[in-house]
């Protein structure tokens, strides 16, 4: 459903742009100090890729020559005696132009410019330098990625600019105008089953910039589901049509940055781009058919249901919990978002009470608050409220907590047969799984949510993101008339 | 501040009623199975009283006699030969009338009943059972907190229903109609340095309710600030008279749950309350004064300020951020939550330029995206921003997540600075603190969060979350007019 079927795989001019760039060959990275206690700068990037285990050719350039982790460094890249397609480049700006130079001459393909001081500083040399770089570019033909961004994420060739990447892949392309918000979404999208097809941090966008790598993954057939954080457009006409023909295609959610005068001011001094209005780009990407999101949260809670759930026909919610006062404020935050809450019939409820041989039929209404004491009956009950005709989607509220024996014995259990239920369900079913209390716990809990999340289902810290991620998945089907059957990625 | 001076310590009626509830010498569970195998039922209070090293005297009550934990189990409380202060009730709803007259009879004070099915079933049964209850108060006296619910919490007597609850005591008395939210309070408020005088989880409240409660910590010397969630008011009329009382001498943080229909009728469902109308609701607890909230995580993010902060006079913030999206969302999320993020003046930029030895300008203008690789440095910077004499608070916006060595060597140290900064700067200075990444390291990231909470920041999970409460702090004040000069509490 999300496939570009006649213009996916195919060698457009974009592919034949960017592609290359996550397949490189040999990687340089200019400006890796000697010294080993130093830890920012280039190191960064050359313990990124030795710890995920980058399989081409790697070589180090520093001025003044030595040696690091047995490999030595080069005073200047045009002395590597290899082909080099990719440079890294961890230099002061003042030196970045004759890097440039020096890489043209080389014949790398594209440079990455980690290094920060271009036109994000109020300092005019920072703009001379960008223009440089611009000219560089035009007489050249080289490509640049940045400068002021960590670059890029893929899997599959052992990319990455972060130390403790994830190695699996998934169907989630993702561009952004921040290092932080790509680490965040590589991170934290990994506890939530959220995996990348490819990320790029790209930063000032002085060359390639949001037009192209949308244009890429629009393409891309490794790509299923697009999401960005953008600050602003650097060519806002041409996104806008790459955007509208995108969103036909694929789903795609952005968080576009600087909504406020104050957001704009930091957007400004954060990558030097013009944010521009706030109600301009509402209706812009409103009408690009985009799904826009105001947080690095929401657009991961926003990705979840596109990859793994189907989309519900109408909004009736069964809605199963673990405690009174959860159940309460899960059915206040599903209500809010505009879910329906419909009674279960009496023949259900007969059968809860049965299953729990218990009298206290009122919990069984929906929302259903049963007992997690024993793995087959929370399996069972689950079961027999999944079988109402009448609910589009069930959503779960949980709330772990150290409780000792209860925890080991009755709860964890209960989860594990959840796990085990996912392939009836689990498309139609999201789970908002929140843990309290101390450290050791919540790390127990977080691999109970990487669990479930293997297990098929959407994860959500709280009803209120859930729903408020499945109105978005639902609005964006019912849009477009594919709410019918369109199945989970999963 | 928050002292009732004129009423405070006395030994009013409801102070009398209450009080002794905290200080039983000896407490009996009714309804602990000699199998040890069940870990549900009394043993929850059981294992409770134990894991907390609760100081009085432990009695055992179930038919069929036996031994639990070299404790013996009495066929009846009336055959314990001891006095007996408190009773804590896990045996059927049916067998609990006869339960209370043996009580009455053997000199009991209170009686907790955790077990369910009384009003909140369908079944008239459950009625007519607490209709028994009721008329057994009313006829001997005895005091009943429930059904339905898990009790009370209070550190100072080794009081509690969590095997894992915290020792520490603070200054907000707690009460719910939810044994889970309680449980949530007081786990997740232990992580965020909210401590509690004392909480009452009460639930149905057939005979105590949260007018007696609520009362009693309005003169609670030991509480001075009081949070609470309610499902409905037991006495509507005595209820809003107590509740502008107590609201005109101490903060009262109130979560009133079932908003919606469906929550009103999971409100049914769980306590047997009638919800009542959301707008009727909003209009009273505004007019008494009282800060509403809409969830638990809003809950204790709105009693955060009141501990750890002074009142900001006016929304000038001072942001400082770690990275640059995260800094732009956290702009963002201020602006629209109403604070004002002015720019820095000349002279302290520079300050800051020289700290850093750089010449990136733009992102020391507000928000002032400083960078976390030398403790010193971080430290002088926060204390140079921290002088502009024209910001009322300081928001910090750090985002956490597992890079190695620079966590290790340079971010861990930075967040350290912070935490020595804090007698200077905490009580006019809000953290958002994220943890992104796996298991492991979210343990070390709660870690993190608990020591800056010790060093009297108020921390809170987003930098939207922490404007929402610190605007409704600011408002509380401004209403009463005593944004002045009121000292943080910690």
């Amino acid at each position: 459903v999300y496939r570009v079927e006649d213009k996916e795989g195919k060698n457009t001019d974009i592919n034949q742009k960017i592609e290359y760039l996550f397949h490189p060959k040999s990687i340089a990275i200019v400006g890796v100090s000697p010294d080993t206690t130093r830890v920012v700068g280039g190191r960064v990037f050359l313990n990124a890729l030795i710890n995920y285990d980058y399989k081409g050719r790697l070589y180090l350039v520093n001025r003044g020559g030595g040696e690091v982790h047995g490999l030595k460094l080069y005073d200047n890249v045009k002395d590597i005696p290899d082909t080099v397609d990719y440079v890294i480049s961890a230099i002061p700006a003042t030196f970045t132009p004759q890097l440039l130079l020096d890489c043209a001459s080389k014949g790398v393909k594209a440079v990455h410019i980690f290094s920060a001081g271009f036109s994000e500083i109020t300092d005019k040399k920072g703009d001379n330098l960008e223009s440089q770089i611009k000219n560089i570019v035009r007489q050249t033909g080289i490509r640049v990625i940045g400068p002021n961004c960590m670059g890029l994420y893929y899997p599959k060739t052992r990319l990455t600019f972060l130390p403790e990447s994830p190695t699996q892949s998934g169907p989630v392309g993702f561009m952004a105008q921040s290092g932080l918000n790509s680490n965040i979404a590589i991170l934290e999208g990994s506890t939530r089953g959220v995996y990348f097809s490819k990320a790029i941090s790209y930063g000032n966008a002085c060359d390639l910039n949001e037009c192209d790598f949308l244009e890429y993954f629009m393409h891309d057939p490794e790509t299923k589901i697009i999401a960005g954080y953008i600050e602003g457009a650097h060519d806002g006409d041409r996104f806008i049509k790459i955007l509208k023909e995108a969103a036909a295609v694929k789903p795609v959610i952005l968080y576009k940055a600087g909504n406020t005068d104050y957001g704009a001011g930091a957007v400004a001094s954060h990558t030097g781009t013009l944010a521009g209005s706030n109600k301009v780009w509402e209706g812009l990407l409103k009408q690009a058919g985009v799904i826009q999101v105001y947080s690095m949260e929401e657009l991961l809670d926003a990705v979840l249901p596109f990859i793994y759930m189907s989309p519900p026909k109408e909004k009736n919610l069964g809605l199963i919990g673990m405690g009174g006062g959860g159940v309460v404020q899960a059915a206040d935050e599903c209500a809010e978002a505009g879910l329906r809450i419909p009674p279960l019939p009496l023949d259900i409820r007969q059968k809860l009470e049965g299953i729990y041989n218990s009298e206290t039929g009122a919990s069984f209404r929906n929302p259903v608050d049963i007992y997690w004491i024993r793995s087959d009956l929370t399996r069972k009950a689950i079961e027999a409220v999944a079988e109402y005709e009448l609910f589009d989607l069930l959503l779960m509220q949980i709330t772990l907590f150290d409780t000792g024996q209860i925890w080991e014995l009755m709860v964890k259990p209960c989860l594990k047969a959840i796990a085990s239920l996912s392939n009836e369900i689990n498309h139609r079913t999201a789970i908002s799984l929140r843990s309290v209390g101390e450290a050791g716990f919540s790390a127990i809990a977080l691999e109970e949510q990487r669990a479930l999340a293997e297990a098929g289902f959407a994860v959500f810290p709280s009803a209120a993101r859930a729903a408020n991620a499945i109105i978005k998945f639902m609005d964006y089907h019912q849009r477009r008339g594919t709410a019918a059957d369109v199945p989970a990625l999963i």
